[in-house]
């Protein structure tokens, strides 16, 4: 379910007047994304993507969104371009609503994960953290490791429920992983984009097998640790369905990755807690959405459990090797 | 939500390579459409729609659905047209489920009718009457009136708690309805879309006003009386958020239904008794759908009280002409 807010046709209409892309052709609905409204739309001028910002994101930062993927664009990621509207504004209003048109990207998002589409998913984030360099707002990220102890106080009295002693565990593994989060300043920090999940990266095929043809959804990226969306990669893309790691998926996402950004030795030494950093962000986030929902509301609860095994195999990582490095 | 079977990448490579589509450009799921899954597919031929039936369509009806829409299309109808694979097939299978590609229609569905909607709107319709009388094969409707009894039963148990006395009223209502309804025979039959709502109708800008670029969702297609299709229409558009009629939007649907075919003076006649039947079709299935389904589950679940007003409304009604006829 990803239409939150309805968009009449005279609105429409009077939104796009504003900008130079001619007559409106077709307006469809996207079932995919859980935070926003998602429009296909096409015009005259192509197909583009209408985006309208539901309550979840906070409007004073859309403009830092808007323009790393501005910044990024320029620099050649294949990432959703905002298309500005006469006045030179890229974020307007519609139906109530942030709203924001961006360049429509080819290519398919592997509903199943196979080893090829890791290296090219390594190589897309490599190219991504070097294009953001020189962007040089910075945008803390919220869902980061001092986010997680308050997640997890509002999940304590509902998160026994969803399996008992989980708060206990958690307790104890959020002071594990700050006893050995790195120190700041000791890794390098840059434009992240955190949420690089298998829906968010659009494939073709190509010669040799499949490429990526769109990274999609900045709107978690932010200013952290680079190895650290490394880290939310091998959590969303290297497990099995049944539960296992998959070390030749990792071993293609890393090794594609190091061709064009090499990891520091710091780095590499950090990657196990790196993962388990990102595999409680994701369970807090799942658990705190599992606790505070209600059964009837028409968003999928994803399993935090699911995370809570990621959790537990990145806590008996013995090393970076071992998962893949 | 309308994407529950989700399409490996591999699956939908093997599927379409079945198809004379050229190669798979993008893939996304649409939100809209509630008994299947759809999904706006592009290749280098150009824009399609991919549908996925789900349980509620009995596969051993798709060829009569997908047949009536090569029909209708054949006669210049804007009704998506079934693309037919290598082998001269159109429905095939795919992740499990009967599947089928059509074309991509243009055009917005209206989220606010307006006036300028229902004469495109009467219009289309009647030419969909006039380009299904060469259709042959009928598909009687079964959720016509002989169905609105059991699905009484079904909501009798649950139906007074939606709203106290509500059972006792459509018991009435339905008595009512029978004794009034055109015996066999007397009025015109043919081929109905039987489910004509506004998002299944999509419109553009011309000169002069809105004109119908297409329809969609053929799914309850059935050979029925023709002036219920009217019925179901008059229900769909014309009445306003506050549940008053607007006779305006049914004089124009009504007057540019007439120019291309004209009702009989029994059509007339019927006009309020196929209304109220109508009415009492939405407001049993969307009872029933509040009432069996459980209060957790992915579905969208549709007021049934708005039929029970339009059901009061036209139950008052006086004649044709009071409903704009």
């Amino acid at each position: 379910m990803a239409v939150y807010t309805e968009v009449t046709d005279e609105a429409l209409r009077a939104f796009l007047a504003d900008y130079p892309l001619g007559a409106l052709r077709a307006f469809r609905g996207i079932a995919e994304g859980v935070e926003n409204s998602n429009y296909a739309l096409k015009t005259e001028a192509g197909d583009f993507i209408l985006t309208l910002y539901e309550r979840r994101v906070d409007p004073r930062e859309l403009p830092w969104f808007l323009a790393l993927m501005e910044h990024l664009a320029a620099r050649g990621i294949d990432c959703p371009l905002p298309v500005k509207a006469r006045d030179g504004q890229a974020l307007r209003s519609l139906a109530g609503r942030p709203a924001a048109i961006c360049t429509f990207l080819p290519g398919v998002w592997p509903r199943r994960v196979r080893p090829e589409h890791c290296a090219p998913l390594g190589a897309a984030l490599a190219r991504l953290h070097l294009a953001g360099a020189d962007f040089d707002e910075v945008r803390p990220n919220g869902l980061g490791p001092a986010s997680w102890g308050p997640l997890l106080e509002r999940c304590r009295p509902g998160g026994d429920a969803v399996q008992p002693g989980l708060v206990a565990e958690l307790d104890a593994a959020l002071a594990a992983i700050r006893a050995a989060w790195p120190a700041e300043g000791v890794l390098p920090t840059g434009q992240i984009h955190a949420d690089l999940f298998p829906d968010n990266v659009f494939f073709l095929d190509a010669e040799g097998g499949p490429r990526v043809s769109g990274l999609i959804d900045f709107y978690f990226a932010c200013t952290d640790l680079l190895a650290y969306d490394i880290a939310v990669c091998l959590n969303a893309w290297c497990f099995e369905p049944d539960g296992s790691y998959n070390v030749t998926k990792a071993h293609a996402l890393l090794s594609a990755y190091q061709k064009l950004r090499p990891l520091s030795a710091a780095e590499r030494a950090a990657l196990p807690v790196l993962c388990r950093g990102a595999a409680i962000r994701f369970l807090l986030t799942r658990l705190y959405d599992w606790t505070a929902t209600p059964a009837g509301a028409l968003v999928t609860r994803k399993d935090p459990l699911e995370y809570l095994r990621k959790l537990r195999f990145f806590a008996h990582a013995t090393g970076a090797a071992s998962l893949g490095a």
